[in-house]
């Protein structure tokens, strides 16, 4: 009853989105228990998505539909002609699947091109190593820069050793705890190298896994501290470093980068809608990134989430002649098979979520987790806006997370049914539900 | 009592090893159940070899050892000058270790260089496709080949669709059924498409699973067949290729290879004994081969299977005072936690062989498997002397096989002390054994 839209944003950094969020929360009248009926009765509208998605016709055609975009268009960075050819593709895509109010909300972005790029290792033997400059980073010297290594395994360890590293090409090579602690490094790592005189840094991946893949991402220079030219290196080269240096080899590498930022460009969110029929001003919102890193085919990152979220739609208006944000929902966490839902929300409303998921019996998925956060659903989120996001296999994403390896490959269409149809169910029960999810 | 010798070939590829097996099988007078009581009594010495390499002041010291080499020297190609520094590395390391009668035993072996290559997809789009050309592959004009793509999944539909192939790049999109069976497409993929007419051919790794590498190895011309250049490509590019030509999409790929075979070189196979005391004209042999593939750091491939065949050598060195070929072994499949031991030879043999694994109980590895042939000892094998061969997670190993991905980082101390202490109480045992190890 509500209005269901997918939002592909483009930009995974940035709080771009322009959608107000309004909501007139009017205190319910109705018992849990009443509540708990109504999603209830969604029962048989629960399994005929997953039917359909899992079972039926519809099935593997997000895979397909992703695969089509990501084969055709490639990687696709912000700022790119990649990216705005993936957006008019989108486009028409959605216009063609007949969803209400296709439209592109105009955003600026910024616009970063690696260009050539090389790392070689000069003693103690020649050793071309694999690398990707990260995102933001400052080219080098067209001659490059050549300097000795500093191979340290933790911040701590580069302030004890802060004397050592004026002049040098500083490695970090710090273990993988988990996604959010490790990437400081990445984030990080250029500023303190920086800071202590570094002339580079050059980061070991962010990977839970690795067959000698670099792995790219986003860093952050900070005021007042020099920028300097800053790349990711394979968990392997890191570790052999480590290793050389604990042995006491001196270890020399030349580093070229010819990155550089363009101003910011105009871009666009991709939207388009399912107008609800009773309270079109209430949203439930589903989401994910088109843009992707400029290695492999930003399959996984976030094409698999992109195309689950346009899935649910197609498949509410396949199903159902349907019904200001009640939820939003991003699905940037891969789309492997699904381990549950994380939601951020009231105790009420984690309360109702449960319900719904519970709906997803058939499945076998019916776990509600924490932290429902997103990049491209956080605005909403900190303005009292209920927020889910979709889990699966994070240990297995970061095997592949902004490498080469972002490859078609990964995605499994048995999973990308199963988990489109999660996506469908909640989007569709949540959106049709009498009253919205209530924020406190 | 008998004599263990580490025997390490250069050459993975050809048996070029010179020795020379000799046999006196006196039938044995003594019951099963004799030989049954002689094993066990070895119970004590096998918990002490598991205990120094497991446990005790040796763990670590494979791992340790192969770092230092694998790191120092890189990747080491037959004919290349890394290998040689490697042999004399490898032969100071065994004469420091104070083994018997380490000398180097002279070999002719193959030399053949990769040069520069690239492969670069002009259409659809531009991409630029990660490859490895194929050991004995011939180059490219220097301008590169630039021509149209045919993806076939098999030889069979090579053969129905012959009639495409002529003027073209042949892409093999064969699925990874096992190693055994999916190399036939990398060692004979460009005779069968020289035969149609193809102007060279692209295959698809033989890898269990990928992260964007390609996987490199031999492959095989054919007298009277045409040489084409021919190299290997990515999983996930040969899917893409693969759903592109399905999809009816024309795909035109420029590849540029300047891969030449030059004349035979002098190497040698790296040798060192401990000499028995009462027998020792009566050998067992374990081995692992020096040389690997010049990508990574050949740290798994087979680095760890040559490393552990020292270890063996100085725990029984370590241990104890220690006795023509009884059993000969080979590690190059992984050093990883053993599954047990793969073996070749009579059922007799079979029988006491696995009395001797129940002596690795502590370590709950005792099966005996079949199949216990292995490159370097195949020469040994067909002359009727006992194999075995050590048997790790080979869908595991398949994922670095000769990939970029075979590096120290594959290596896990904890394993190779497991590998190193099964290894060293299979030697052991089968060479103090009052009698050798019966051919029938």
């Amino acid at each position: 009853k509500f209005l269901i839209f997918a939002y592909f944003g483009v930009v995974h950094l940035l709080s771009l989105c322009s959608g107000k969020p309004i909501y007139k929360n009017d205190v319910s009248k109705r018992t849990f228990q009443e509540v708990k009926e109504e999603i209830a009765s969604y029962g048989d509208i629960a399994k005929a998505i997953i039917n359909l998605a899992v079972y039926g016709k519809a099935q593997n055609r997000s895979y397909e539909r992703l695969a089509l975009l990501v084969d055709t268009v490639g990687p696709r960075l912000s700022g790119s002609k990649n990216l705005e050819k993936a957006i008019q593709i989108m486009y028409q895509n959605l216009q063609r699947d007949g969803l209400d109010n296709v439209h592109l909300e105009p955003v600026r972005i910024p616009h970063w091109e690696r260009g050539e790029e090389s790392a070689v290792m000069l003693e103690p033997r020649t050793h071309k190593i694999a690398m990707l400059g990260l995102g933001s980073s400052i080219g080098t010297p067209p001659e490059g820069i050549t300097a000795e290594v500093l191979v340290v395994t933790s911040f701590d360890e580069l302030q004890r050793r802060a004397s050592e590293a004026r002049g040098k090409i500083v490695v970090y090579n710090q273990p993988y705890i988990n996604y959010s602690k490790t990437v400081q490094y990445r984030t990080q790592g250029a500023v303190e190298a920086a800071k202590v005189g570094a002339l580079a840094s050059l980061i070991r991946s962010v990977a839970s896994f690795s067959i000698y893949s670099p792995h790219t991402g986003i860093q952050e220079y900070q005021d007042g501290v020099p920028k300097i030219p800053t790349a990711c290196i394979t968990v392997e080269d890191a570790e052999m470093m480590s290793r050389m240096a604990a042995n006491g080899i001196k270890i020399v590498i030349q580093l070229k980068m010819a990155a550089k930022t363009y101003p910011d460009t105009d871009s666009f969110n991709t939207v388009a809608e399912i107008t609800g029929s009773k309270y079109p001003e209430q949203v439930v919102l589903v989401s994910g990134h088109l843009d992707s890193w400029d290695v492999g085919q930003g399959a996984m990152d976030d094409g698999g989430g992109a195309f689950i979220s346009w899935e649910a739609l197609s498949l509410i208006k396949d199903l159902v002649n349907v019904s200001n944000y009640s939820l939003v929902m991003e699905s940037d966490a891969g789309t492997f098979l699904p381990t549950g839902l994380q939601f951020t929300g009231s105790e009420k409303a984690r309360a109702i979520m449960e319900e719904v998921m519970s709906l997803l019996q058939p499945l076998n998925i019916t776990q509600v987790l924490s932290h429902g956060e997103g990049t491209d659903i956080n605005f909403w989120i900190q303005a009292g806006v209920p927020g889910a996001s979709l889990l699966d296999d994070l240990y297995k994403y970061f095997f592949f997370h902004h490498s080469h390896g972002d490859t078609m490959t990964v995605m499994d269409p048995k999973q990308m049914n199963v988990a489109a149809a999660v996506w469908a169910v909640v989007s569709y029960v949540v959106a049709d539900m009498e009253e919205m999810l209530p924020r406190s």
